[in-house]
């Protein structure tokens, strides 16, 4: 009996390799990653992710590949769990060799998707927030917020964070998490109050029901907005006036159109695809009136990027385990044979 | 720091489980378990499988949910991986609750595959053969063969297969696997010599190159074929011909069309839904004369049918183990704060 053993990520060796490596450095690390995949945007095999929905949530399968390597992340979204004690969000990873066809790393992805998302929002600053900006409005205080924080700070030069949340105990557990890492932390009463002075806005609210974040009013000339929370059919953050305003850029608009703010325009009203910016094909902001509005909804090629960093750091090293995952006969022809021999 | 636990099936614990059970037993269970499902068809998320094609083969995520479980396979499909020694065939499951989104199993399916695909053709052939068939050709020796000549005795009650293989070693392996389980088996020098008596005649070859395993003169008024090899675009093994004189029956009409062997006939050509007949809403074989052919390529809820079976049985057992798979802070806003705790 021969074992095909595919390298495993666990949660625990995933926080501890984040850990050992510094948040701040992973953050700077996988924005290179994907800013580098971003590139070469139209080598990539490209799909809606496909999802099953019911009542309560989302299950959600993103392949994707680069002709060597494939990927592919699952991924719920359950708003109703964090009720019951639950992430609203969880997630695991596979990359296999395209070649064989053979699984070489599966690796947890709740972590690692709050990582990557954060690095993919801090990159769409770096190319379109005003330059200089030093001040994140962060609405919306829970699982996700201390990664933006910390992302924008490490990729964008962020040092103030003004945070608001509907619930004044998510502000306090982020303030409280963020202390002593050289960020300086306003907890906000209103989210009038948090974007006050920002030149960057995130939203980042994951309630199906609290439709409209931000209101037209609220957003002055200039700001970039990263809309975090909007991800999937009829769950939106900002007031359609907003998105009327600004600049839009998006990772994939066949997936974006369905799922995120811009649902809420005409499926033919103009928005930029991000990676045609970071290669140089497209404008970023035009001018430092614009509203810049990254629709961020989150896209398989991120997840390969931040699962081909992992793979790379975990090799030959403690942060991995070997699973038994792959029956791998000595004759491929003899499986059934393979089976028998087990008795013995 | 929480963890959530998902429960594992390796590869050496699924063989064990099966021997466990005993190989038979296990034949007639899932047949059981798939048919319920098939009975309950509407019920469950149908979509054709997702495919990622390359020059060498293809992988593909194969979903789909009853509204309360919800399920995927992972597979791919590398007619070349054999001659490296490698399997042409892997593949990985995974159940999850819909209501919360969290995966409750993860399991080997490389086995798994191989024990449904010929269950589900056993099961086919108990609606479609003719009565009292005794007698199987057995076309294509590989992975899939001794799992097929078992469902086959377990289900259907044959007492003779018959095999050929284009390779005389495929054979007598085959032969050899199946010595001593109450099979007689018989090893035959053509296709032609293999098909003499049968009343079942089964097609489970896998060289893309090789299109036509049957031609039209070879096969007479009466038998049932179960054609399982074909499973990709451009992969057939019947010749047109044998199709256009066949009651043909399939599992998921989108699916089938485009992969197997209707492939070659016109997208409006009839064709039997497999659970229609098993509900009782379609019929079967329409006389003793007629060529029945189970047009198969293997569906999701077979795997999702299979998936649940194994989970019943290796719950509270020493056939699974528990995976560090999903992050569960205790608060689940509290993510950031989890990975900060790992540190101590």
């Amino acid at each position: 009996m021969t074992l095909n053993l595919v390298p495993f990520v666990s949660v625990d060796s995933m926080m501890k390799l984040v850990l050992h490596l510094g948040i701040e450095r992973v953050m700077v690390d996988l924005v290179a990653e994907i800013e580098a995949d971003f590139r070469r945007w139209p080598m990539f095999d490209k799909t809606p992710r496909i999802a099953s929905h019911s009542d309560v949530g989302v299950i959600e399968l993103m392949p994707t590949s680069d002709g060597q390597t494939y990927g592919f992340k699952y991924v719920n979204g359950h708003p109703a769990n964090m009720k019951r004690g639950l992430q609203t969000v969880t997630a695991f990873g596979l990359l296999a060799d395209v070649e064989t066809g053979y699984p070489v790393l599966l690796s947890e992805m709740t972590i690692l998707t709050a990582l990557r998302t954060a690095a993919t929002s801090a990159m769409a600053a770096k190319w379109l927030a005003p330059k200089g900006s030093r001040v994140m409005a962060l609405i919306g205080n829970g699982a996700q917020a201390e990664f933006q924080a910390l992302a924008f700070k490490a990729v964008c030069g962020i040092q103030e964070v003004r945070l608001y949340d509907l619930d004044p105990a998510a502000t306090a557990k982020c303030v409280r998490n963020l202390a002593g890492r050289g960020l300086r932390t306003v907890a906000c009463r209103t989210a009038e109050e948090a974007i006050l002075g920002a030149e960057i806005v995130t939203t980042v609210t994951a309630d199906k029901a609290c439709a409209t974040i931000l209101t037209d009013n609220m957003v002055g000339s200039g700001v970039h907005i990263n809309a975090v929370g909007g991800d999937c059919p009829g769950k939106t953050e900002l007031h359609r006036d907003i998105l009327l305003r600004s600049g839009i850029f998006v990772e994939f608009p066949p997936q974006t159109r369905v799922e995120d703010e811009i649902q809420q325009l005409d499926p033919d009203h103009p928005v930029t695809e991000l990676w045609q910016v970071i290669a140089g094909q497209a404008a970023g902001r035009n001018s430092a009136e614009q509203i810049t509005l990254f629709d961020s909804v989150g896209f398989a090629i991120e997840d390969f990027a931040a699962l081909r960093y992992v793979a790379g750091k975990v090799k030959g090293t403690e942060f991995c385990e070997m699973l038994d995952m792959i029956a791998d006969p000595d004759d491929p022809r003899d499986l059934f044979g393979m089976v028998l021999r087990a008795a013995a």
